[in-house]
C-alpha cells in the first residue's frame, strides 16, 4: 500500500444540523448574531469614512428591525458597507470563515476604538435556527449592481440580481412553524431588548430607538458624575434603593475589560442574589449568569462588565481554567478591595456607617478567598454594642489596657444576640470589658478566619462562662461558703441539670444568683455546623451548658442550708433557663402557671 | 447578472478551533468519545458473529487503555471490528458522515438490542483537544491489510501500511503540552472512570477492569432482589445510609428510559443536594446536572437515568423545551406517584414511619408541580401532636365532630413548634380538639396548597386566637365583669401592648389570664416571606399580636378594681410575652431580677 496524502472534508449537508445544535442551542440567539453582523457592517462603513476609503455620504446610520406576521418574516436592514456578489460568495458560502478578522488585520489601527462585532461567518448561519428560508439584499459602497442571495436551509444556494438603490444588507427570513413565536411583537421586542439594549449603533424596533448605544461603562470616569452612575444603576434596577458605592472598571492589558460594578445596599437577611452583573462582549449581551468569571463572593455585586477576551460558548469547567478569566477575576478583586480601601482612608464615618452591607461582602470574600483577609485587613471593622466601630489593629489596642490574659492574649468578647444576652452584656459593662456584636450568618466563621490571621487575638462569647475564667487574670477569689455548704449547693442543683456541671463561683454578691453558660467551644463547633447547612449530630444533640452558681450571693447561702425544700433552687434554675431561651415547653406553661398562682 | 446555483462549502483549515472550541468544550471528553468509539466498535463485531456475518474468533474483548508518560502517548485499542483503509477514507476523513447512522440502518432488528454508541464522525476529533498528533492502526476482520492513518491536527492527513496482525483498533494520541495532566495515572483513571463506570465491554486500565458492564438498570427487574438494589446504592454513593425504597425504570415508547430511582433518608433540616441522579446514554457517562431533566422536587433523589433520547450537548433552555424531556419528566413523576401510592396501600405502617422523609418530596412536589396535588392526594398524610397519621379525606371526617364552625366550614388546628405553643396545645386537648404538627420548612406553602385545593377545609394556629374564635361555633359567652370593671382593665393592659389589641374574652375559669395571640393572616403572611427569603418589609417588622385577659379570672377582677398599682398586670403582662417567647433583652433580665428580688 502506498502512503497517501489529502484533506479531511467535511459532509456538508451535515452542517446545519451541527450548526443548530451545537453551535447555539438557544434560539433566539440568531437576533443576537444578525443584528450583531449588521452593528458590524456599520462599524465598517463609519471606519472606512473617517479614513477616507468611503467618500460617500454615510447617511442616518440607523439599524431597523421588522416583522410582518401575514408574509411571516423578520428583516433586518441595516445602512452599513454592504457587498458585492463576489463578496457574498465570500464570505456567506464559505462557512466559518471570519469576516470580521480580516478587516481588523487590514485596518488595524491601535489608537482607534471603532469596534468589531462577530465573525460574519458563522453567525449568520444561526438565522436556520429559527428560518426555512433566508434572503439577503444587499447593495455594495462600491460601484457594484445589488446582489440577491437565496438559501432554504439545505446548502444549496442561490444568488441573482437585485432591486435595492440604497447601501447596505437586509436579511429576511422566512420564519419556520417551530419559531413563529418571534413573530409575535412583545416577544421580539423583548429578545432584541435583551441583547441589543446597549449596542453602539442605533437599533430602531417599531418606529422606536430600542437602544442606549452609548452606555456609561464606555465612557471615561473623568466625564461622569454619581448621578450618570445612579441612573445608569436605575435604568439596570428599576425598583431598587440607590446603590452604596460603584467602582468603574477600565483595563487594556494584559486583557480588555470595561464594566462598572455596584455595592448594592444589602439588608442583614440577605438573600444571595446573583444573577445581578450582566456580561456583555463589545456592547452585545451575553448572560447574566456570570458564574465562574466573578470570584464567588463578588457576585453580590451588581452591574455591568463588558469583556471580549472571555470565551463565550464554552463549558463552565472550561471557563474556570481560562487564563483571561482567572486575570479578569483576580483583577477585579483587587479593584474591589481597593476601592473599599480609598473609601475607607476618603471618609472613614461614611464607610463606617455602610459597614452593615459592605461587611457582608468583606466578610464572604475573607471566607471564600483564603487571599482576601491581607486585602482587607486594614478596612475590617470590629462594631461594638454601643455601635462604636473599630479596627482590628485598633481593638487589639483598646484591648491591651483591661482585656488581657495572665498568659498575654488579647480576649475578645463578643454577643451574637444582644438581646438574649443582655444580662451578660450588663454584666461585662459592670467589670469595664467591652463587647462586640458579631449577630450575622457569616460571623462564626469569620471569627475563626481572625482567629487564625490575627496574632495573639482570641474571641469569646459573653455567655461563654464566667469572666474571671474567659479573660483569666490569673486572681483567685474566694467563696464565703464553706465545703460542706459547697456540697450542699452542688448536690441540690445537680438534680436539675443531669450531665451538665455545676460550677460553684466567687461572684460580686450583687451578681445573679444563679447563670447558665454555655462552653466557647462547644457552642462554636454547633455553631459552625448549622452555616455549614449539616446540622446532623450536633444540631439535633441538645446543648451542653454549664450551670454557674453565686457561692457569695445571700441567697444561694439560704438553699446551702435547705436545699430545694421550697422550691428555692428550683425556680432559681429555671430563672437561669429563661435568662438563656432554654425554658420551653411544658417546662414553661409550668413556670407560667407556678407564677400565676402565686399572683393570685 | 445571470443567476447562479452552488452549494456553500466550509472552509476546513476553521474546522478544528470550532470543534475544540464549540463542540466539546469540557477537554476530558476525549476518553468518553474515544472508548465510546471502541466499545462500539466491538458490539458490532459481536453482532455481525451473532448473526453470522463474522465466523472469525470473537477473542478476548477487553478494550485496553494505557498510556506512556515518557513518550506521551494515551493509547486506546479495542478487539472490535476494525477498518480498512477505504474505511477510514469514508469514516474519519468526512467528518460528520455518521458510521454508527449506516450501520445500524443496515442491520437493524427490532428484537435484538446489541447497542451502536456515538457517531464515529464527530467525537474522534475531539482527540485533537489533548493531543497534537493522532494514529490510528487499524487491522479490519474482513480481509484486508492493516492501516496506519496519521493527522498532525491540521486537515492534512497521511495514509500507509501498517503492521498488525490482531483484529481490531489502537487509537493513539500523542498529548500537547498544555493537556500533559491526562498523562497522570490518577488523572486519566479518574477520567476514565467517571465516564466508563458502567459501559457495557470490559475495559482494562493498568491490569484491572474499571467498569461493571452489567449495571443494575439494564437487568430485568423481576430477576433482582432488595440486596441487589442496595448493594448498588451502596456502589454509587458509598457512605450513605441504606435508601427508603427505589423505583425501576424501564420504558421503551414513546422513548427509551431505563433507571433506578433512590428516596433517601432526608433529615428534617434537609439540604437540597443536588447532584445525585447521574445521567447515562446507553451505560455512557453524561452528566450528573439533571436540572430541566428531572423534576426539580425529584432532584431530591438519588440513582441513575439512562436514556439515548435526551439530546446531548444543547443548552438548558432548550433542553427544557424538548418533547422528549417533557415526556420524560412527566412520566418519571408518574411513577414516582405510583410507586408511593402502592406502598401506602401495601403497608401504611411502614409508609408512616418513613413520611418524615417521603412528606418532604411529596410537599416540594405540590409546590413546585401543580399537578402533583392530584396524584398524591390520597396519600398525603397529616400527623397531630400525639403522632397519629391521616389522610385528608380522614382527617376531614375527624374534624366533622368537633371541629366545625357554624358556617359548616372544618378547621384544622395545628402547630409549628410543639414546644413553645405547649400552653396552647393543652388548651387545645382541654376542649377535645385535635393539634396537627406542621413543622417543617415547606409546611408554609403546603397548608396554603391543601386550602386551595381541598374543599371546606381551612387551618389555623392553635395561638392564632382564642378557640371560641378559632372555630367559632356562634355561641355567645358573657364576661363576669360590668362595662366600667371592663374598661378598666382595658385601660390597664393598653397601657403596656402600644398598638396592639386587648380583648376580654369569657374563658373558662381556669385558663391563664392574660395571653399573646397572633392573628392567623398576618402571621402566615410574615411565614412566606420568609420561605421566599424575602424578609424586606414584614421579615423586620415587629409582630402584631392581640392580648387576650380572660374576664372571667379571679386576678382580672382583682385588677378591674385597682389597675397595676402593685404591678400585678405588669407582671401579667411578662408571662404572657414570656409564654409567646417575646419576653427578650433588658425587659428579661428584669423581670428575672425582679422574680429573683422577691425570692430573697
Amino acid at each position: 500500500m502506498v502512503t497517501e496524502k489529502g484533506t479531511i472534508s467535511i459532509n456538508t449537508e451535515n452542517i446545519f444540523p451541527i450548526i443548530k445544535k451545537f453551535l447555539y442551542s438557544d434560539h433566539e440567539i440568531f437576533l443576537r448574531e444578525l443584528v450583531s453582523n449588521a452593528v458590524d457592517a456599520t462599524q465598517k462603513i463609519k471606519k472606512l469614512s473617517s479614513i477616507g476609503q468611503f467618500d460617500g455620504e454615510l447617511g442616518d446610520l440607523k439599524i431597523k428591525v421588522s416583522f410582518d406576521k401575514d408574509a411571516k418574516t423578520i428583516t433586518i436592514s441595516d445602512k452599513g458597507l454592504g457587498m458585492t456578489a463576489d463578496e457574498i460568495k465570500k464570505y456567506i458560502n464559505q462557512i466559518a470563515f471570519s469576516g470580521a478578522k480580516e478587516f481588523v488585520e487590514k485596518y488595524k489601527d491601535e489608537s482607534d476604538k471603532t469596534q468589531i462585532i462577530g465573525q460574519f461567518g458563522l453567525g449568520f448561519y444561526s438565522a436556520f435556527m429559527v428560518a426555512k428560508e433566508v434572503e439577503i439584499i444587499t447593495k455594495s459602497y462600491q460601484d457594484a449592481p445589488a446582489a440577491r442571495w437565496f438559501s432554504d436551509g439545505t446548502t444549496e444556494f442561490e444568488i441573482s440580481a437585485a432591486e435595492k438603490a440604497e447601501r447596505g444588507t437586509d436579511i429576511i427570513l422566512h420564519i419556520a412553524e417551530d419559531s413563529e413565536e418571534f413573530l409575535e411583537e412583545s416577544k421580539l421586542e423583548q429578545v432584541l431588548v435583551k441583547y441589543g439594549k446597549f449596542l453602539p449603533v442605533e437599533i430602531e424596533f417599531k418606529d422606536k430607538v430600542i437602544n442606549n448605544p452609548s452606555p456609561i461603562w464606555v465612557k471615561t470616569p473623568s466625564d461622569l458624575k454619581d448621578e450618570d452612575y445612579i441612573a445608569f444603576y436605575k435604568e439596570l434596577y428599576p425598583y431598587s434603593e440607590d446603590p452604596l458605592f460603584w467602582i468603574h472598571l477600565n483595563v487594556d492589558y494584559p486583557f480588555n475589560l470595561t464594566g462598572v460594578l455596584y455595592f448594592p445596599k444589602v439588608k442583614q437577611d440577605f438573600q444571595l442574589n446573583r444573577e445581578k452583573i450582566q456580561l456583555y462582549s463589545r456592547q452585545v449581551f451575553i448572560t447574566d449568569d456570570v458564574k465562574d468569571i466573578v470570584p464567588e463572593f463578588l457576585q453580590l455585586l451588581h452591574g455591568v462588565i463588558d469583556s471580549p477576551d472571555i470565551p463565550l460558548n464554552v463549558s463552565r469547567s472550561y471557563l474556570q481554567a481560562d487564563g483571561n478569566v482567572k486575570r479578569i477575576n483576580s483583577h477585579i478583586t483587587k479593584k474591589v478591595a481597593d476601592k473599599l480601601s480609598d473609601l475607607f482612608r476618603e471618609d472613614r464615618k461614611a464607610f463606617e456607617e455602610k459597614w452593615e452591607s459592605i461587611g457582608l461582602f468583606v466578610k464572604y470574600g475573607i471566607i471564600s478567598d483564603d487571599k482576601f483577609f491581607d486585602r482587607a485587613k486594614d478596612f475590617i471593622l470590629l462594631k461594638n454594642t454601643e455601635g462604636a466601630c473599630f479596627t482590628i489593629e485598633e481593638y487589639k489596642t483598646k484591648l491591651e489596657a483591661n482585656q488581657k490574659d495572665k498568659d498575654g492574649k488579647l480576649v475578645g468578647l463578643y454577643a451574637n444576640d444582644i438581646s438574649k444576652q443582655d444580662a451578660f452584656i450588663a454584666g461585662a459593662k459592670k467589670r469595664e470589658f467591652d463587647v462586640l456584636v458579631f449577630d450575622d450568618v457569616l460571623d462564626a466563621h469569620f471569627i475563626n478566619a481572625m482567629e487564625s490571621k490575627v496574632e495573639n487575638l482570641t474571641f469569646k462569647r459573653v455567655d461563654a462562662d464566667t469572666f474571671d475564667k474567659l479573660i483569666d487574670k490569673g486572681l483567685k477569689q474566694e467563696v464565703v461558703l464553706g465545703e460542706d455548704e459547697k456540697k450542699k449547693v452542688e448536690e441540690t442543683f445537680k438534680e436539675f441539670v443531669g450531665n451538665n456541671i455545676v460550677q460553684i463561683e466567687a461572684l460580686p454578691v450583687d451578681d445573679i444568683p444563679v447563670s447558665i453558660v454555655v462552653p466557647e467551644f462547644m457552642r462554636r463547633y454547633a455553631d459552625m455546623s448549622k452555616v455549614n447547612g449539616q446540622g446532623g449530630m450536633f444540631g439535633n444533640m441538645p446543648m451542653m451548658y454549664n450551670l454557674v452558681v453565686n457561692g457569695n450571693h445571700p441567697i444561694i447561702g439560704k438553699i446551702a442550708k435547705e436545699g430545694n425544700e421550697n422550691g428555692l433552687a428550683k425556680q432559681l434554675y429555671d430563672l437561669a433557663l429563661l435568662s438563656q431561651g432554654m425554658l420551653n415547653g411544658a417546662d414553661l406553661t409550668q413556670f407560667i402557671q407556678r407564677s400565676v398562682e402565686k399572683l393570685g
